[in-house]
């Protein structure tokens, strides 16, 4: 079926940017069909283009571009010569930006033709979303999707902005690098031209960047793809996007000051919402003790609060085996929770083993006092230390678990989530930045029976703490950084060890061979004997600030062409099997029969 | 041994901000000892960071610092506080932006250490240049070195400001993607959770931003890495970098006029040079005739003029024949080439031979007349018509091939590229962009018994040619475009097909079996039928771009982390051996022994 073409006809305006002030220029305009309909022998249709929607109207009189509007479908693509004029009265539409004017055609040019959508292209559709993703060009031409892919660029353009206002230079680091060990699992490439070796693809650019400090950049930062190759749990991506900055002659606060900055500018362009700062920092022993995980939510209340020594000497058997045992009491104060069912308490007792709390103790704080089946075990000034603590007010449920401190936390930092969520307690208005300091450097992997890095062996230790590394690696703290919003880290950065022997000794902390550290790291303890700066940086999940930032569920729905849990593209059909003379080039051969591959017999 | 801590020292200005406007003041600079020179008590240091140079002065009187500054060697990494005072009359140093002041140091703490640098740290150092890349930390530590990192940074910078204020958005792409045929050799990534499949890594985001186009997106541009995977002659890189752009509604000079301000943008903020846009624009044919090659350089004359006619009429059999038989005879005019030496003509033979030429004629045109061996077989008015039809003038060399068309353009082409550059005829100053339209659409490859794409199969063919696709496919002309920049091709566009039946004639042409076209380009040709409007676009190889702009030899000189011929990284040595482990979960096996690889056995 043939269709127009555009030539000689230059589109001379958006839709969306026609207004009162364009009433009686003759205007060309190029979109999609949103709607059309007929009405009083005239054709109206609705034209949309990515600025907007403008009411295009056709009368019988130009019997051709009449008879053409007629044959109009949705999602046809569609070209206009016109004239635009007010609209009668009372046909106004306020709820367009284009509501008080509409364009009177006078050449209407077919430009493609289109099936009807296998969705509709509008907002709020409820569509699966493997059939959004198999046709991502239909999802994205919705205005919610397109919205938030300006939305990201004006992110992205806000950040690169700023960091170029402070003197950082934009570095294109490799993407075809070196395999190391000490991060999660790499992304593998054949070299045709090495046969038997492989590149793999970057984690991140961390020794990139730090060898730039060595060259002297001072300021260096990359909007940068990298990749993982983990089990996609959740909402991760194979591939997905940071913000990566290093800064030479630095320490932690220089970095998170700078970071705050650069957060800032990203919300005031692309929100309009002016962010308070500095953001409040906190230590991960805080952190741990009062929220009981490392990524604390502050927008809303319901601390941790200790009350060990309480138990230890009442009459509750459970608490006083704990309390003796070296473990942790703990409680949180939940208002309005006074009122729950007995079966809702019995949820919340379930929800709570889920993260291995073998129970969960609990006292109605009522206005007629506290009501439990525990509290015959406590004297009532226990109680009272009890409500105290927790800063409980009548009407609150107080909620304990007594068990070793790891398991404490994270039953009561799981509690503090489920029952913020359910009792409607987060404020969705609110950005609640919160920096998280430091962390340990090492901590033990049992299924590995040695010290791992926290963060990545790179990170500094705090200098008096240096010594500890060959004593007691544990109590070593990191000169690391989190930032964490609305309890999702966001990011994480730390001032990164600039000695070739304090590199040495860290290496040696998590197990690493001088052999392979030698063959692995080589280069990089070599830089370091060249006038390597005191230096240090940063990283931000850009995909998942802009998730944050722009209000939306998941990172998927701020990619493009995002990828299924299986690492699948559903419109290409990535990954494939390849022709067997490509995998001969690269002198590989594939060890397992693929399922359902195809052209590879 | 220990090095000092920045601890409680805050940096206050870079080295070469330093001047006159600073005296008195108490500053802090941090950054790498140039030298150091002991000279009338006093100790001098020129201190360097990214910015510059500054002289700082350690006097006996403070014992601790002067004693430090005694030990100070190159490359030191050094931190100083003092006081900005005026030089000593006499002794100030013009060349150097803070050649008026120095810093009377306070105090003076070692940030770090250094070894010899294995090479100078200065500019214009001849080094072997894969030392340069083995050490190439401190090769980009040379001032020309970051010079050209922070005029990179400007160029993207640049070309960012310019795109957005243009209303185009920065999209995205996915790296790892499918392998599609008709391209390079495609770099492949084995997916562990889909065994026996494989991700491509893009050669360029070609059908996702004409997907984007499908969506709506009306204006997307991305500054993006690609991969091809081909042998690395002369100056090619197996991942560059590409400024990738594509607009819906447009024809070809829209996209053209667009490029062309954006280039100049370019330009303008990183060298302060004003183009003059818009550039001249040649069809494909034009430029085979007057240049012998689609990659023409302005920036001086001696263009090829056709003397067939001429040479059917004459008495020379070489030229008869050739004439005679269907081939060309041309001709190029050298400037001065008259006192050519018998041995320097003899050279330029067997350099056209280079290019498939089975002679070279030539003409000394003199003062006195025309002197040539072969001057006795042509007529007075012959030799007239000649040096007439080549613009010469006396004290020129008349330079003529007689073979097939490809040949004759080839030999002269590079006659003319080599003449120029012996002679100096070229004008190092001019920036000659210029336009190359008009291609054939296809061209049959001898090797494959097949019409290829001459771009790629999803450029447009000319309205008025599609009907010759499918009867004569080598005349129907794509509606394509190179720029082309002293010679080097540094981008290529064109509007693409947008109609599924149009793109179906096309890889029917290029000899795709209907099979194929379903199982790798099905999901294209399925989103031609949902709406996809008009659309074109650019693509600038931005390394290449950078290297001309910023006066660069090779594109080696503007990437922080090349690669060498055999897409080896000297510094990490990737790529590598991995561990069988990681092979097993990859389920692939290594066909042929790897050379020299470690921990793979």
């Amino acid at each position: 079926m043939e269709t127009d073409t555009m030539r000689g006809l230059k589109r001379t305006h958006s839709c969306g940017s026609l207004s009162r002030k364009e009433v009686g220029l003759r205007v060309v305009v190029m979109g999609w069909v949103d709607s059309r309909r007929d009405h009083g022998g005239l054709v109206f249709v609705d034209l949309r283009d990515r600025s907007g929607v403008v009411q295009v109207v056709f009368s019988p009189e130009d019997r051709k571009s009449f008879t053409k509007a007629q044959t109009l479908r949705s999602e046809y693509v569609l070209a206009v010569a016109g004239t635009v004029r007010r609209r009668p009265a009372g046909t106004e539409n306020p709820k367009l930006s284009t509501g008080e004017i509409e364009i009177q055609a006078e050449e209407a040019r077919i430009l493609n033709r289109a099936r009807t959508p296998v969705f509709y292209i509008e907002d709020g559709v409820e569509v699966d979303e493997n059939l959004r993703l198999r046709y991502r060009y239909l999802d994205l031409r919705r205005p919610e999707m397109q919205r938030t892919l300006e939305f990201r660029h004006r992110a992205a353009k806000a950040v690169r902005d700023f960091l170029d206002s402070r003197g950082f230079w934009e570095i294109e680091t490799p993407f075809l690098t070196r395999s190391t060990p000490e991060g999660a699992r790499d992304y593998l490439v054949p070299s045709r031209l090495n046969p038997g070796k492989f590149y793999a693809l970057p984690q991140s650019p961390q020794l990139f960047k730090q060898l730039l400090m060595v060259s002297g950049c001072e300021r260096y930062f990359q909007i940068v793809r990298c990749f993982r190759d983990e089990d996609l749990r959740a909402d991760r991506q194979p591939e997905f996007t940071q913000i990566d900055l290093e800064m030479s002659f630095v320490d932690s606060g220089d970095v998170m000051a700078l970071v705050e900055e650069m957060v800032a500018a990203l919300y005031r362009e692309t929100t309009g919402v002016e962010l308070e700062i500095p953001f409040p920092r906190i230590t991960y022993a805080d952190a741990m003790d009062r929220f009981g995980t490392d990524k604390p939510d502050l927008r809303y209340g319901m601390e941790l609060h200790d009350v060990t020594d309480v138990a230890a000497g009442c009459g509750f058997k459970v608490f006083q085996t704990v309390a003796g045992g070296g473990g942790r009491v703990k409680g949180i104060s939940v208002p309005g929770g006074a009122v729950f069912s007995r079966k809702e308490l019995d949820d919340l007792t379930r929800f709570a083993g889920q993260y291995g709390a073998r129970g969960l103790a609990y006292l109605l704080y009522t206005e007629e006092g506290i009501r439990s089946p525990i509290a015959k075990f406590f004297t009532a000034g226990e109680l009272e230390a009890l409500v105290r603590r927790l800063e409980a007010v009548p009407g609150d449920l107080l909620l304990f678990v007594a068990d070793r401190p790891a398991v404490v936390a994270a039953a009561l930092s799981a509690l503090r989530r489920h029952l913020a969520e359910r009792l409607g307690l987060i404020d969705r208005s609110r950005n609640e930045f919160v920096w998280v300091r430091e962390f340990p450097l090492l901590e033990y992997d049992e299924d590995e029976k040695r010290f791992v890095a926290v963060h990545h062996p790179f990170t500094a230790p705090v200098e008096e703490d240096i010594a500890l590394l060959t004593v007691e690696p544990a109590r070593v703290r990191a000169r690391a950084y989190d930032l964490v919003l609305n309890g999702v880290e966001i990011g994480g950065g730390s001032i990164r060890i600039h000695r070739r022997d304090v590199q040495e000794l860290v290496f040696s902390a998590i197990g690493l061979e001088p052999g392979e550290v030698k063959e692995k790291f080589g280069f990089l303890l070599e830089a370091f004997e060249y006038g390597t700066p005191p230096h240090g940086g940063f990283a931000v999940g850009f995909d998942r600030l802009v998730m944050l930032a722009a209000g939306k569920q998941t990172i998927r729905d701020v990619m493009a062409f995002p990828k299924t849990q299986s690492g699948t593209d559903l419109m290409t059909g990535a990954p494939d099997a390849v022709a067997p003379a490509q995998l001969r080039e690269l002198g590989i051969i594939v060890a397992s029969k693929p399922k359902g591959a195809a052209g590879d017999g």
